[in-house]
């Protein structure tokens, strides 16, 4: 695709649309919109534009496909693969001014949200109602970001990813026009499932202007357990063991025998030195609670585990629980200087502990030391690849590991991207993973942008 | 779009790919290609051909494609609103061949099988390693029909409809290419979601020719309730406060007034006269089944029910369940020489009761007796409209009755079909629910099968 430079007169467009208080050419503003938390290079728009509404993100997707213009849309910049770098430059669309909840509807357990509105700003909301909207990415991501990423965490096991808990969408396409798709009702079978086609999709078919979200009650019971096992393969045993069960737990972490030593060094936890499983359960009643945590204490042992310690209730939960918030910024904080590039993989459960064999022996092979942290219960396993910031040979021997996981993963029958999206860093691999089908997403691609304004560069290697 | 007369080199060329003994042109195979279990007016293909291989439908496809054929796939003909019924006539391309377990991998609790696989079958074979795949149409459905049409049944709440429950597909597209789409990984961010595109697509996109399922612990522990209010509100109002209560039942199923009192008419069972819940719960431990059980009847009372009756255990459920298992078949025999016309609508829960009153009215209205049956917890309801088959007047009658419910779901935010799909019955209420975002499905359709030649007539309107 060729793109044109943005004129004095495209500025002047622009500032009819939105004022001229929301469109800036000054550095800062295109310097905070030409990264986001990733290790991928930073590249400015030419100007950035902050909408208010579906009707203003429509003149500006209108003009610019009228005149070959990139538009690369901007939640909250906490995505992990580049997703919203402007590499083509052009317009970024930030949405942060876009924060309201439009309607919550309780009694349907939907709430109707402006993309810019920031998850956790969100559930702090609905906490008072007694709901919360589960996908967990960690960061405090805007939730258009969320959808276009198909944003997941550590709840992904009893909740779904964000595809999971999103019922309706409203859109501007790169024509301008303005769709709304999906529907109140919790099911349908109504017609293509748009819906999931714009989630994960990372901005470049449309941008999503409003969404309907689905909330789950928020769990009055809690009750958490961590456990260590001598080996990986144990360990993933017994997390098939306690999905086969039939007791969905809320989350079921891994951490690797370099994780829990690093996290041990710091003297606030005794986590020993083995593979580590860390697990939550909700549930509606105490006594189902008790007796759930009592199966998997007989099936962690059955398995052979070296220690399990248990807690009912919020505090012990949060208290087993800290080791594993904390974990990221421990590991940054014990080798200063020293930045982790997060690895994103996928497989089938059956495959998680090869899966950690071929990561741990990625990073040997490149002579890195790194740790593994993970949601088993899903197969998403998170290698923290270290690197230095600034040393260009690191990131190169960082990328070099980053793609033996991956393809591993893919060999695996697994995924290249388990909830980060494939931004920048992923494309790459999307050939190997997709194969034909790649060719079925690239004619979607053209028929709803066929001018390729939308967020260029994204998700397929060349546009 | 034009369509050519199927030639006796058409024949040849179909008989050189799949062999003379699985194409025909016999009146009986016609006859039984010509029609689903809907009300739907049959039409005859001018070929039936029994494919046994991707291979087999990518000649098939690519041949037909080229000569601008109509091909419409055919799973088991257990649909509701004609979705498999060759209205352009041309080739009724039959899966039924097609009814292998290619793989089952137990620990991750998937199965990759093919299309013509009958889910009930499967079931049966997955129960004895303690696994089952959940949606539940009622009808033995094909594997490939149950993912074309996203089909689901009672036990939706818990486990989600088929769209929620495949993880991968193999597609043939019109022009003869085979994709695979889709991971075998939980979760996956990795470029555009495809198989939830093909999943309801009705077979109008391309022809699925494998698929991975995602299968759930067969669950062990049973419990049931059956209670009834004086209202439909009240009962409503029920179903609100036991989900957000955080409780997960398998299934709530609604049954209004008319319908228990045709069921208790029988003398087999005493229902009573009023709106009726009846509810399904799973667990993984008797004291959990108990203290939820325990629960459910406190909200129950509190929320005004006539009458509240639960048991623990599978017999206990089976007795229990039994009323609704054979509440069709009663209806049917009540009224000798009279059908149902199966409506098939969703609204969010908060509706359900306004849904109830519309449907109601309809039928009032046409001056018809007929039932509502529905699944509660999913805010999806099937009025039964009565008609005389044969009789041209009777037809028009139970549509008008059918289109009033079907624009109230739709103006209360719902949708035209929560779990039937669109085929012939829904086309006309697209424009209604789907506004601007239908032309984005035209568009999707006409990049993936720019001849028309794939289950022309279905979804949209005119091709």
């Amino acid at each position: 695709m060729n793109y044109e430079n943005l004129t004095s007169a495209d500025l002047d467009f622009l500032i009819s649309v939105v004022g001229k208080e929301y469109v800036s050419t000054r550095d800062a503003d295109l310097d905070q919109h030409s990264k986001d938390e990733s290790f991928h290079q930073a590249v400015r728009p030419s100007v950035v534009v902050w909408t208010q509404s579906a009707a203003e993100i429509s003149a500006v997707l209108k003009y610019a496909n009228d005149h070959h213009i990139p538009v690369t849309p901007w939640g909250a910049g906490t995505s992990l693969e580049g997703n919203p770098i402007p590499i083509f430059g052009g317009i970024v669309l930030d949405t942060s001014r876009m924060d309201k909840v439009i309607q919550l509807r309780a009694d349907d357990f939907q709430i109707d949200v402006q993309p810019g509105l920031r998850y956790k700003e969100m559930n702090a909301t609905l906490a008072k109602q007694g709901l919360f909207f589960p996908p967990d990415p960690g960061a405090n991501a805007s939730i258009g970001g969320m959808i276009a990423n198909n944003a997941a965490g550590t709840r992904t096991l009893r909740y779904g990813t964000t595809k999971d808990n999103v019922l309706r969408l409203e859109v501007v396409l790169p024509s301008g026009e303005i769709i709304r798709t999906g529907t109140r009702a919790k099911k349908t079978s109504s017609g293509f499932d748009l819906v999931h086609l714009f989630i994960g999709s990372e901005g470049t078919l449309g941008i999503i202007t409003e969404a309907t979200l689905r909330l789950s009650p928020l769990p009055e019971k809690f009750s958490a357990a961590i456990t260590s096992f001598s080996t990986t393969e144990a360990a993933t045993q017994v997390v098939t063991n306690i999905i086969g069960s039939g007791i969905v737990p809320a989350a079921l972490e891994f951490l690797d025998t370099a994780t829990v030593r690093a996290i041990s060094a710091t003297g606030e936890f005794a986590l020993g030195e083995n593979p580590t499983l860390l697990m939550e359960f909700h549930s509606a009643t105490d006594v189902a609670l008790k007796e759930e945590l009592n199966q998997v204490e007989i099936m962690c042992r059955d398995g052979g585990c070296l220690n399990f310690e248990a807690g009912l209730g919020r505090d012990e939960r949060d208290r087993l629980w800290r080791a594993r918030h904390r974990a990221y910024d421990i590991l940054v904080r014990s080798r200063p200087g020293v930045a982790y590039l997060i690895v994103d993989v996928a497989v089938p459960i059956s495959e998680y502990s090869r899966l950690v064999s071929a990561a741990q022996a990625a990073l040997a092979e490149q002579g890195l030391q790194g740790y593994l942290v993970g949601h088993a219960g899903d197969g998403n396993l998170h290698p923290l690849v270290p690197y230095t910031p600034g040393d260009t040979a690191s990131y190169t021997t960082a990328w070099a590991a980053d793609e033996k996981i991956v393809e591993a993963a893919i060999a695996m029958g697994g995924t290249a991207t388990g909830e980060h999206g494939v931004g920048i860093g992923k494309r790459r691999f999307m050939p190997l993973e997709h194969g034909a089908s790649l060719n079925a997403m690239r004619a979607i691609k053209a028929t709803f942008d066929p001018n390729g304004i939308l967020n260029p560069g994204k998700i397929f290697e060349s546009d």
